[in-house]
């Protein structure tokens, strides 16, 4: 079924991506279109692959607010409920009622301990309870910090936007043709130091008749820009080195051929370094046709990049 | 018009910039001369490329505090007038007064719960107030830890001080000449590690006339020193493979010349890598000068950095 | 008793490690099993090679705990001392009782100050014990800071959990055989731009018979992956150059061979480069084996990475 | 004078450093032994090199102090001020007493608030002063966010703390000598993928006879190492390629010899890169010696590394 031929030295190399080689029907990709890795972790462990910090940071917000009122709510619970059996005359200020409303007003004075707002309207007095409630101030002040950390650590998370072209191009390219997408930064922060790695992978069969997935990291005009301030057409010319060189878009089809990219970058309003994964299947692919630029000069001669146009092409 | 012959090598690696080759009349620079992108992004969306945080951290002092008391003013507004509708009679403390003044107080208890300052002067007897009042000591802690985040993040934003020459010279080197300028830190901090890349572009027309814009990474008599004491001049020898081979100041002015400058080092006191970008352009250029020393040793023996002199230069 | 021949430029490239090349009998393994140094660090300074972030940081949860309770406690105790002397006249709500249950509250007091809970009802009315109490108030924010940003600092703490396969395999590879183990991934965090660095070492004599310990930093067949999904078998090939060539099981263990690992990666989510550092012994080589896929594709044709089949291999 | 032909090449790399060429008499050293530049920088403006989060973060423990509390007494000494303007009346709980008492309460008041703390023992009544201790209470959370995030980062600053041998020696290496000297790590923590680069200087007269300071980055036989456990003695082989080739002690003395370093590594625990540098001039060289091995094996098999030996020689 394989039109490309069975390259070692280039398999080896299609091998870096750390990626499988077995292909069966009906698989689904390895990297989703978002970059993301889809791939399941089972462990025999409980909890074998889990890291609360990890999952603080990348969870939804959902359910960050979730575990975080339910920590907050659940401590203030236990204490409530210790201030209530070490006893209510043990604090004073908490009003008259049934045991449900002093277990009440015990929960408030937890909370405003617990945020270290202490307004004293209700305040310890026996010595039991005020050993609790010195406890419950530090555990308060503890805890919040990994609260607030994970919240901040949320908040100021490194993100890259990249723009990616919807459509992935075959344009002609010196005596060939070249595959070509285009990237921009959605966001005003300026990246430097851009480099793109770009792997190529399609179906194939091994010399047992066993069908296989074949990598390729292919040869870029540029793979290395300095300053990124508008957009960037990354071109891999279709040489005779290249496992799409002869192709028909149909072969490329049959091929089940799939190109990842990952991008690196520094931005350096952060003093950070970002990456930036994407791909792209056959469907995507547009035969003969060259990108637009994105960008013009408005009539104060300032240059502008016009996101909703990256991706744009003519056919030719 | 040009007078540089057309170079495909050098322009593609011109194109490593990421800037665009298209040359409209009465455009605006790229990069301005602090370094920045004078690019303009257009979106679709609504805060299509807006990211909070990036914003926090990089926008004026002005817009900061203005956006930070106006979330501080605003959330106390919102949870007075809850309180106030909950009944003042659940909060012990409020003044006599009309609606406003008792609104007023409403407002003075939020404020005090919001930054968990709870006096107790005012504090919370009904249920319903008490579980709002726990509640906003819990938001206050959390938002206020984005606020205390930027603002110290923002404070201890890297920054590199970078002091560079106010002009460029053509100074004699070797046989022919060399393109100079003059770097130094303005900063005690000590940076090591100092790399510069140098570019430059110029105005060409294209095979079909249309103008364009060539790009070209220039070689450098010496790209990388390991420690940055004092003041660096950064020289590119201008021979055959250069652009600037052979111009005379007159023909550089025409074609537009600008140069564009990445430095990047390490701090070593807080462990980052730093950038700085700066550019040149023709009525910055001195023809024919060399530069001065900006540092000399005093009567003990110590070698003093002067900065106002850094850039000085001699005629030839 | 050695039967790898001395080579000199392996032996240079083995110093790479840092490890000493004397081998005492019954000498302790270097690395440990867990990636650590084995190395007791003596010092003349009494806590000379102390350095109390780094510690606060690495030690165990207990030790970390106990500290800053002994920390939290001891400076309530001299505060409620200084406030107990000062007079308890100056406090206002101090219940009556001898001088235990009075300093008891002036303990609370502390605690209440320091935290900056304040709920009032106990609260400073001398002047001296107001001074005190301020002074107390911005130690304790002070101090906690110190606290809290250890906490979040060993929270947050980059972690890798790589998975090393138990045993390191000899299997076919080519002509010849291959040194193979294998790496996987334990957590969700996505890494990229992983580098494999593999040393070994074994027991020899010099040319004046004292015995020495030969390092060398052997070839890899892929050294570099860009994207780590699943898992990597990393491959040393045994040819000619390597100091296994040639080598039986047997022989290998009388030479008290040892394998080093140095794993670099760098987790996309937060921005960190990762380091994992592993050894393996002789007695667990297993020869002639070739490791299974520790991932299928489940009925949905989504990629399952079981964890707990990392390193199972079919003896050939 | 000089016994050293002048090397372009060498020369050029030399500059390398970022160091000055001139050799005045009497002239101090431009790195300080701790490796700190010895370098005073001069400005034209005030504040003009001064970068407040640097200098909080790397001035002396005492200096720290002193601004901290200076700025939270003065803070204090304007809000008691402007509450004791606004008129006591509007504060609860202040005590009789002269207009000094008066306005030491108010003091307290402020500090309660600006600390958060809030006792409740005074507490704002009017509406003025009502509004200026919210507004005092966010300054507050504001401005502690610099003095505890300041205090942490001088307290986790990332430092190395590498061991230099106290002399440098000239051995034998080969068929020639080497230039050596020993290095470890004093702390616990793991330094990974350490490197090294040694530049030497001397003096030498121009063309024109005016005496000029040159500069060589100098081979080393080993200049990465992948891990750090113990000691490394770093070595530079004196081929004919070096400026020391041929040279004796007392012609490196006349010479104004000094050897600059710069170490780099990893410190896996933090995911911080590490630099020091340090240097050595020629009254630290011997002549004829090799490092004793500062790490023995203990009872148990362990090995120790013993800090208090690094740098111990045998002459030769």
């Amino acid at each position: 079924m394989s039109k490309i031929k069975n390259v070692p030295d280039q398999t080896r190399k299609g091998e870096d991506l750390g990626l499988d080689r077995n292909a069966e029907k009906g698989r689904q990709r390895t990297i989703n279109r978002d970059g993301s890795y889809n791939i399941e972790r089972k462990t025999g462990r409980l909890f074998g692959n889990f890291y609360l910090y990890h999952w603080l940071i990348t969870t939804s917000w959902k359910n960050y607010w979730l575990v975080v009122l339910l920590f907050y709510a659940g401590m203030n619970v236990i204490f409530a409920t210790i201030y209530f059996l070490v006893g209510v005359e043990q604090l004073n200020g908490i009003h008259e009622g049934n045991w449900f409303t002093q277990w009440m007003y015990c929960f408030f004075f937890s909370a405003q301990s617990y945020t270290t707002v202490g307004y004293g309207g209700i305040h310890p007095v026996g010595e039991t309870a005020n050993f609790i409630a010195v406890t419950e101030a530090f555990i308060g002040l503890m805890t919040f910090a990994i609260a607030t950390g994970t919240l901040y650590g949320r908040f100021s998370k490194p993100v890259s936007r990249i723009k990616y072209s919807p459509e992935i191009l075959i344009a002609p390219y010196k005596e060939g043709h070249g595959l070509m997408f285009m990237v921009a930064n959605e966001l005003q922060s300026s990246l430097v130091e851009m480099e793109a790695r770009v792997n190529i992978s399609w179906s194939d069969v091994d010399a047992s008749g066993r069908p296989v997935r074949r990598f390729q990291q292919v040869k870029l005009e540029i793979d290395k820009i300095a300053m990124f301030p508008t957009s960037w057409v990354i071109n891999h010319p279709i040489d005779e080195e290249s496992a799409f060189f002869g192709k028909t878009p149909d072969e490329l089809k049959a091929l089940e051929a799939e190109i990842f990219i990952l991008l690196k970058g520094f931005d350096d309003v952060f003093s950070q370094t970002i990456y930036s994964r994407h791909s792209y299947t056959m469907d995507q692919l547009i035969w003969g046709a060259r990108f637009r630029r994105p960008f013009f000069v408005n009539e104060k001669g300032k240059t502008v990049l016009d996101l909703t146009r990256v991706g744009e092409y003519d056919k030719l």
